[in-house]
């Protein structure tokens, strides 16, 4: 047990950090430090070394994000405010977190891109399963799955671009841009449907 | 000019690696060999080190892709062309480049957001002025300044998410969809302007 929750604080302390200040910044002795574990305990649950456990704290992160938007999406009366209000919690995180808490793997995404396909292929996974889980929201609301996908892919591209420059520029302006944008996309995939405009 | 001329080629060197593998992934000795520099130039040329000649390549980077909006906005026909223009090329060179050159400086922004005032200040300035470029584009169009920041900056948002999921997934996809979303936004957005879609 103490083996396993030393593992689980390792795996916890990397996604935060790797979140924060991406890959590349991110050292095993800062990571140890953080969970408050010895430094050899990398190495004896994570043979690899830093390229599996960074793996491991991407698909967490990702878990984690995705129950976020669980969250939000699962109390809003309708998938349209559900975005609203998606897009206006990322705005307000940014400003209390002081423009450092975006999307967990944005950072490492673009590091690694070209560089580990381990890492690559996590980052992929964990984007896929954000659009799956999105994308179930508008097919119950009536979307054929390709509109849905689209619609959600359309609405992620906007959130993660919206993180780079709020973060760069030190506003929330984008994010409102973004938010307001996918909001109306909502709007018009579903009232299209009704076969409105 | 020998000196102007190490100068430029760090410069230069320091621009590309930065854009394909980011800030804290490149070393000093790797932009020397690169530049064909040697290795006391740097501190020769950039007193300040690695921060210095990182805020000089992220603007140099920046100045590039902006004469890539004008090349691609200039001899369009309208700037809903331009638009989709923009985006289907973006999609090309990453198919060409083996999905490694996107953004310039989106990898740099994020990794620096919160850990570096000069860098984050050389980012934010060349968002901005991106954003400049394009708008003008849009107000010499018929836009008001701020409908042509807001259209630009929502496209901006979906172009920077698209490269992110674009180079995670290694799919095009994503730039299709943000380009299309784009070039509606920008159809919608100049449609008003005459008084209806």
């Amino acid at each position: 047990m103490a083996g396993r929750d030393t593992r689980e604080r390792i795996v916890v302390a990397s996604a935060e950090l790797l979140g924060k200040q991406g890959y590349h910044a991110t050292g095993i002795k800062e990571i140890v430090r953080a969970a408050g574990a010895p430094f050899g305990s990398i190495y004896h649950f994570f043979p690899d070394g830093k390229e599996q456990l960074g793996a491991e704290a991407i698909r967490k992160s990702g878990a984690g994000y995705e129950e976020l938007i669980e969250a939000v999406f699962g109390p809003a009366p309708d998938p349209v405010t559900a975005v609203g209000d998606f897009f206006a919690a990322a705005a307000e995180h940014l400003r209390e977190t002081d423009y450092a808490d975006a999307c967990p793997i944005a950072t490492v995404a673009l590091e690694v891109a070209s560089i580990s396909e381990p890492l690559r292929q996590a980052t992929a996974d964990v984007f896929e399963s954000w659009i799956r889980a999105a994308a179930a929201r508008f097919t119950e609301a009536g979307l054929a799955p390709g509109a849905a996908r689209a619609l959600v892919v359309e609405m992620l591209c906007g959130l993660e671009g919206a993180f780079i420059l709020a973060r760069s520029l030190r506003s929330t302006e984008p994010v409102e841009i973004a938010g307001k944008a996918a909001a109306e996309a909502a709007r018009r995939a579903l009232g299209e449907m009704d076969g409105g405009d």
